[in-house]
């Protein structure tokens, strides 16, 4: 009798469920839930664009209708499913209680934004990463140099210790802070409870400053020095984490009720969204695996008995956290489906969608426009770790058109893209290929030939619409036994499409050039101390738009 | 028995006619011609966004149209009209045969825009203006000083250069070239044959490299060093200009029969539109008169008595080319309603108006948005003197919405509009109070506002709707005799709104720290030679916008 694991793959939006069948390696149903929450499941604040918060009770009903959603598509009998995994976004970490439940669940939390799950875009914290980044320069630089230099606002301590001083009455009442990645696992597992809970190493060693060198999280003392009260916090954490090829636990009695699913079938750790993208993906050493959504993550692995130097900017190089065996190296754009969105649905540019602009953008070539933008709408994750840092665009004329500018903030998230490549390079990765993922690369041709083009590599694409999901349902089917190693499960189950996207000499010359310029204003504004005589800049620009058209 | 003058402006897309009732100072009636040729009156060339031509026969066409218009709306008599005054854009000139016509109106060259009049916005002559300055600085530094330091792609000598170089063709079949405002008032007069056709001072002086000091024109030795050809346009210029007090000649028969005018009254010399609508603004010493357009241009007046520096960057500074006695300073801003209107037309966000755009900026305090902009989508004509320049933005997050990006063009254009009074100031100039004009000065209140609170200066606007035209009006009426001087004809003619624009000192405060960021950018990207750490520059954005957003 076949049989199935499913992966759960909770994006910024939306939960996906994915059904697969290991024995085939198929990909049988798929299920989406809408986060009903807030704008798009994002809850705002109005007065503060630097907020964006989460319900967990989406999280809880996404669970059960994607479930629900691939049996009802599916026709497949739920006591077939042997495992499941799970991915999320992170760092999203919420406050819980002493149970477990998350306090934004509480009636005395409800509708309390500062009591919900801290989306990973949320960048309140940018003064309290500051502090944590400060201290750790002066009297912990170990802490520093596994996370790229600088912690970011983007993460778990950065989040609790902004909320600590923002709204004490919401941090007093918070027994622990629980990543959504740990949570939803547990939860589904009946061991949520802080006692039961199982973390896993990706999102604790990416984000929470966990390393086995010192001895897991930070330490007291350190923490104590931000702030006496984050010291209670430490003390409710572990001193170990997992894996994916390890389990959260075994599916609840409760859970197998509200599912049908059978009960005891193991829940794999959770991790990040992008590091099961990778590894459905099939990643391996070697390879970068970019997963392009609203956000991009950057990821490879390297064999863990080969020591790594630390490399500056890298949001971490953590063991483990991505395939069991291998260190794993992630690093991120803050923004690049998010910025096209922003243009289509906030500016409107004639109210063209994205097919219709990229229609525009297509019929130009590298340079016609004249312009050049900057990939920092929602800051700069690599290299340059720093949440304020803002979006640009130069260039601008009389004539500059919407397609134009579509295509130059494109262009803009592939330069964003290169440079992080160079630096994985410039600290001894060697990157033979490149691997694609999300729906921006199943769906945008004209992006993946821009990002071929620009990075001046051939670009693969995960044959996958839900590479994520299938990554968690690989773990899944790992932590269930049915393959004996992520290598095995992923000969199996992770494909890559037939096409490649390979440069095009003569856009990759003239992306040389623009490249090279972007590197000036990124270094003009992003890098401090850098003396930057811009003069030349826009002339070039101009200059090589005439000699595109020809004028 | 009441007399009127008509004064006839020629604008970037359109010409109006406003007929003026002298005893009484009335603005009697007005009529509006579009010209039908080309993009609103503009002929582009889909290769290259430099290029910007225009059709005499619109001009033509258009002073018949007007002149009938303003009778058939008022029931006034032709015969009760005393004067005509002209102004036009420019620097626009235009190729003639030797009889004075315009190579564009010849059969051989219909529809060749090469030889149409070459509009002041059209920069294909930037090489040119490079080379003319090159060779300036080298044997002619005078020149040099008396425009600012820069010779302007924009500018009378770089589009004859330009157009012997690239358009032989066009260029070796003309006669001499004919700035617009000098050929209109000719043809009307019937003394467009280039043996009686006066040339102003105005174009001459700010455009065309004419100084009293070298004997007029730039001489044959300079020209032949850029082009022998060049030197055989200088032979068949004149080494006298006039002032607008002075009659380009007395209306002919033959347009006396086609608009029912009288034959013999005096039509003024021409000008610049902007010049009359200082005149029509009721310029005097110690204030500065920004005329408020597609462009703009800011215009003072000093007396002849006392000499005046040199000041760098601006475009000139030319005895009696705004009033009779006066030095006229001329600077300005290549784009401030053209980038509006390219927001509004050409990108159009969420199709919003321009009264939408305006509401929702409305609702925004300075800096609350974040974004700072450059206002260089049409180069920089004051102070850099730099076609080769294109605007920007900065600041933009996943937030920001299309009245932001309104706002941000808006300060970006009062900014800039700064840069140039502090330019005057640090000259000697004292500069009491503003003057705004134009169209965007009568409608948009908010617009004025923000400039009050940039600029620092109490803004008064001039109640005419049409002030270029009424100043040419009030040329028409001083060359009849109707006046005995301009400040006699102007304290009668020209008036001003009730409505003074005073700054608000909270905006006043946050624009000076905006203003420091914008000048540093400026700097940055528009001087060569300037090192530019722009690295807080982003962050001092958010941390205002936050305290203004108190968050």
């Amino acid at each position: 009798m076949a049989s199935y694991t499913i992966g759960l793959d909770y994006g910024t939006n939306s939960v996906r469920g994915l059904l697969v069948e290991l024995g085939g390696g198929l990909e049988i149903a798929s299920s989406v839930f809408e986060y009903p929450s807030g704008a798009a499941g994002i809850i705002l604040d109005p007065r503060d664009p630097h907020v964006a918060r989460q319900n967990p009770q989406d999280y809880i009903d996404g669970a059960l209708s994607v479930i629900q959603g691939v049996f009802a598509k599916s026709g497949v009998a739920p006591s077939q499913v042997i495992g499941i995994g799970v991915d999320t976004t992170g760092s999203t970490p919420m406050p819980v209680d002493a149970a477990g439940t998350p306090l934004a669940l509480l009636p005395e939390f409800k509708g309390n934004i500062d009591a919900m799950a801290v989306l990973w875009k949320d960048h309140t914290g940018y003064a309290d990463a500051l502090e944590i980044t400060a201290l750790a320069a002066k009297i912990r630089p170990q802490y520093l140099k596994k996370c790229g230099g600088v912690y970011s606002a983007e993460w778990f301590w950065a989040k609790i210790l902004h909320n600590l001083r923002a709204h004490p009455e919401v941090f007093d009442k918070a027994y622990t802070w629980v990543e959504h990645a740990d949570w939803l696992p547990a939860l589904m597992c009946g061991a949520a409870h802080p006692s039961t809970l199982r973390r896993g190493i990706c999102a604790a060693g990416h984000k929470g400053l966990f390393h086995a060198s010192w001895g897991g999280y930070p330490d007291v003392e350190f923490l104590s020095q931000l702030d006496p009260k984050l010291a209670r916090v430490r003390e409710t954490l572990p001193n170990e984490a997992f894996h994916i090829g390890d389990p959260a636990g075994a599916l609840s009695q409760e859970w197998a009720k509200l599912t049908g699913l059978t009960a005891g079938i193991p829940v794999s750790i959770g991790a990040f969204d992008a590091h099961l993208g990778a590894v459905g993906s099939g990643i391996t050493p070697g390879a970068l695996v970019k997963i392009i959504g609203t956000s991009t993550c950057d990821l490879m692995v390297a064999p863990l008995d080969k020591p790594l130097p630390d490399i500056p900017g890298l949001c971490g190089i953590v063991p483990e956290s991505i395939l069991p065996g291998y260190f794993g190296l992630e690093a991120g754009q803050s923004a690049v489906g998010d910025i096209f969105n922003w243009y289509v649905n906030s500016i409107k540019p004639a109210q063209m969608t994205h097919e219709q602009l990229t229609a525009e953008a297509e019929r130009l070539a590298p340079g016609e426009s004249g312009l050049l933008a900057l990939d920092w709408h929602n800051g700069n994750r690599t290299v340059l770790v720093d949440q304020r840092l803002t979006g640009g665009v130069i260039g601008l004329t009389l004539h500059t058109t919407p397609g134009e500018l579509y295509r130059a903030w494109i262009e803009a998230t592939a330069f964003g893209a290169r440079v992080i490549m160079e630096r994985l390079e410039e600290s001894g990765q060697t990157i033979g290929r490149i691997i694609n993922c999300g729906g921006i690369a199943a769906k945008n041709p004209m992006v993946m030939q821009i990002y071929a083009d620009v990075m001046g590599r051939p670009i693969a694409i995960s044959a996958s619409n839900q590479t994520c999901a299938l990554g968690a349902a690989i773990a899944g089917a790992v932590c269930a036994g049915a393959f004996p190693s992520f290598s095995a499960a992923t000969s199996k189950l992770a494909h890559l499409q037939e096409r490649v996207f390979t440069p095009i000499a003569e856009n990759q010359a003239r992306y040389e050039r623009l490249y090279a310029l972007y590197k000036r204003i990124h270094d003009a504004f992003g890098v401090s101390g850098e003396t930057g005589d811009l003069y030349d800049v826009m002339k070039q620009l101009l200059a090589l738009r005439e000699e595109v058209r020809h004028v």
